[in-house]
């Protein structure tokens, strides 16, 4: 006989928690992260210059576990949100059209969730909105019934209005060398691509590290978007027609619910598939969303979707931010033009890097990916990005991938990032941000090309006048007793030729 | 001001459907996958030879719209659990400590999902459990609210008390070559990891493929288990002392509720962390489970879990099923016996085989994963036997890996598989399995090595004696001549000399 049993999301998470990159091995590292993301995320909501700080110490005398703490200057988190925030897996105020770093609404909950599995204590945070007072709330989580636990609750004056968020957890796991340097490096990446924040770090070492921010201009925030005709399944067809009021008709259901749909366009659209503009949202049955689903599938002219909901890093920040944490001798950007796949906007960016700095990370070209500004730095190999690198002939380039201290940053920014995990490590191979990333690579590859060729030219010449110098003299003496020239005119005529000049 | 909201489960896992493995290109295979694997399952609870049939065919005049039919002859659905096993996301029978296909309660509710957001078509199920009436459903999902909407359902004679399940859907997706043959490589895969199944396909093209059984030994069926004391966190020990009813001591509760915890053992434990073996579980605080999770985790003499829970695939059984589907010239299994990590039992199997077939999959060593019986066909790169076989100097094995026509057949089969992604493709890299993987993989290679180099001397053999042959008689001629010796004579001695006879 069989048994059945429903799991709360939590549950699920709980038992593959793997799924969402918290394996034991990686349960810290996966912590900082998910509370920087967050951090950085609220920064950007409250347009500030993001300063982040973070304190990773162990508790001793047990060396397994440790206390981490966050803080951020960003926009807070409204009291009545709070054990929602931090302790229902699947709630969260990032399922909208506009990029951001959180998507799936469970990262920091699978942290709070993995502190409270290995050490059985809550979680704390002291928010506020920039009003008179903070909040400080103690929480666990209830995993069968996907609910917090409020254990305690208090109001504090904040007499200088601050607002952000500062939360702490206690976590067990082993702090190995190879996570805290892929910490470091994720810290340090994170400050690439989000050129105007400030990190601080307090290892387990207690040493203080500091990203310094690359920029002070505020990143724009990215507004939100409507869904794109091309990007609706019947499902979400379905319950965006359920919410709309009134009896409307379909022609204002187009164009006021849709991203990018003018009169002209969806005129067009219901005549060429003899659709009644009047017919009214509200009468609609199954059979007409599915014929409405094919036809937005299969029309051509919809505009591409708005790009307002993107925020790229930028050519110039992103060269300047590697400029600043690597001092390369030679840094290139470039930002492609918006593009779209399945009706959700995407921009490729990309940044290459020559410096014997880069042969610290290892041999050869090193490639860095970034995801709506998140690093990602595990599980290389199956990712989208490391796909294209290697089908470029990068000999062509004048590059020897495997040699040369050449470093290649990668960015995608989406309002729908297609991961292969909720761990988020992973972009899932769609073939139009293939060829978008190909033709980014493509075009920096090209500029450092011409680097390579001109700083080989100039190795050529430097040698050539190297030649010249050492034998001209001899040659200059010797043509001179033959043809009673002065040597040291026949010498300057000589050089005037070898540079090219007229003798 | 951010806005905050909860997702369902299945509202959750529409959003992220990759995370499943439901992609636009891989839908149509992912959904005829769970369902085989459904089918399996419910073969194994039945204890039957499972006869599995799948028709994908066309809907026309649309062309990329299929209907899928899985029926098997397993043990059925209670009716009254019908609309949840198909309706609500995370809802199943497979939560339990015992090796089966599906683990996550996803599967065929993703395959439903996908369905309805793509067709807006409603599932159709008829299942019985061998009693004199079948049951006839019609199931849509309320993916806001995580819910089966049953919009038929009918009871109808068996009079053959007949059991199993047959379900139909409508798929909408491209139908590609490479999808094609990947299903074709799944179905075949699967027969030799479950070499007593008989799987019949009629696809597209409506051809019949007939995958056919290999042994008619059931497998047996693995036993349920109790949670490893290596195995559970504080969150569990929680949750079992909640669930222990009366005023049970802890001695008792670590004798009744772990697997291979004996009375000697608890008292040692108990012993050895100062715990009173009369300590009332029911009075235990949180501190009190904090302090009993970490000396579980430290204490080092517990004994491996049990591995009645498995159930592999068998030695002479895989070698079987391979001859009996490619037909290789050389074929040797090794089935490891149970290892286990974090609590969890665990056995690896390989199967390598040698022969021409082979070269019709690529160049060189092809290797074939699975895991609990699932041939897992994406994302080789960042799987674990993949880790471990690029690590292997197989030149040590007289194999050239790049041109020799090997294939090499991995099995991990556990309690639970840590799959890096809800789309069970790559398995997790964890530090127990790789060592068992490379010493299975060491064992398959030796004896393949052996076979190499047998057939090598052979061949060499073969060749000396073509030498011999060709030119023996003429030496024969001429040594006659000189020595007055009948050259047939001299001739038959020298054949001898050759053979390793005495002449």
């Amino acid at each position: 006989m069989q048994k059945f049993e429903q799991l709360s999301p939590s549950d699920f998470f709980f038992r593959n928690r793997s799924i969402a990159g918290f394996t034991d091995e990686r349960a810290i590292y996966q912590s900082v992260r998910e509370s920087v993301e967050n951090a950085l995320d609220s920064a950007d909501v409250a347009q500030v210059l993001p300063f982040i700080r973070i304190k990773l110490l162990p508790i001793y005398p047990e060396k397994n576990l440790f206390n981490l703490t966050v803080s951020d200057n960003g926009c807070g988190i409204p009291a009545s949100k709070v054990p929602d925030a931090f302790g229902t897996v699947l709630y969260g105020s990032k399922y909208r059209i506009r990029q951001s770093r959180g998507a799936f609404g469970l990262g920091i909950k699978m942290a709070v969730l993995f502190s409270q599995i290995t050490t059985n204590r809550p979680i704390r945070i002291l928010t506020s909105t920039g009003t008179n007072v903070a909040h400080d709330f103690v929480l666990k989580m209830d995993l069968v019934n996907n609910k917090p636990i409020i254990m305690k609750r208090n109001t504090v004056p904040n007499p200088k209005f601050v607002h952000g968020t500062l939360i702490t957890l206690t976590l067990r796991g082993k702090w190995t060398n190879s996570m805290a340097s892929k910490l470091e490096s994720y810290l340090n990446l994170s400050s690439i691509s989000n050129p105007s924040a400030t990190i601080e770090y307090i290892n387990p070492e207690k040493q203080l590290i500091r990203y310094e921010r690359s920029t002070t201009k505020i990143s724009k925030m990215p507004e939100e978007g409507k869904p794109h005709p091309k990007g609706v399944d019947i499902e979400a067809l379905k319950r965006m027609a359920a919410e709309t009021k009134g009896n409307k008709t379909i022609f204002e259901f187009l164009t006021n619910h849709f991203d990018h749909v003018g009169e002209t366009i969806a005129k067009d659209f219901l005549n060429s598939n003899r659709i009644n503009p009047g017919l009214v949202i509200s009468r609609m049955r199954d059979n007409d969303f599915e014929a409405l689903y094919v036809a937005l599938k299969n029309y051509d002219k919809f505009m591409a979707p708005s790009s307002k909901t993107l925020s790229p890093i930028g050519e110039m920040e992103f060269e300047r931010a590697v400029k600043k944490h690597f001092n390369p001798q030679f840094v290139k950007a470039v930002s492609r033009t918006p593009q779209a796949y399945s009706g959700n906007p995407f921009i490729v960016e990309c940044c290459i890097a020559y410096g014997d700095v880069f042969s610290s990370y290892g041999k050869g070209l090193q490639v860095f990916r970034f995801a709506n500004k998140i690093p990602l730095l595990f599980d290389l190999q199956g990712d989208l990005f490391w796909t294209i690198v290697k089908k470029i002939n990068w000999q062509n380039y004048r590059v020897n991938p495997k040699e040369d201290p050449i470093a290649l940053f990668c960015h995608l920014c989406s309002t729908k990032i297609s991961y292969k995990t909720a761990g988020k490590e992973m972009l899932a191979q769609i073939e139009e941000i293939y060829k978008e990333g190909r033709r980014a690579m493509f075009k920096v590859a090209n500029a450092l090309s011409s680097f390579i060729s001109q700083q080989s030219k100039v190795q050529y010449h430097k040698k050539r006048l190297g030649i010249f110098e050492r034998y001209l003299p001899e040659i200059a003496r010797n043509v001179s007793v033959i043809s009673v020239v002065k040597k040291e005119e026949l010498l300057s005529d000589m050089w005037k030729v070898v540079r090219g000049e007229s003798a």
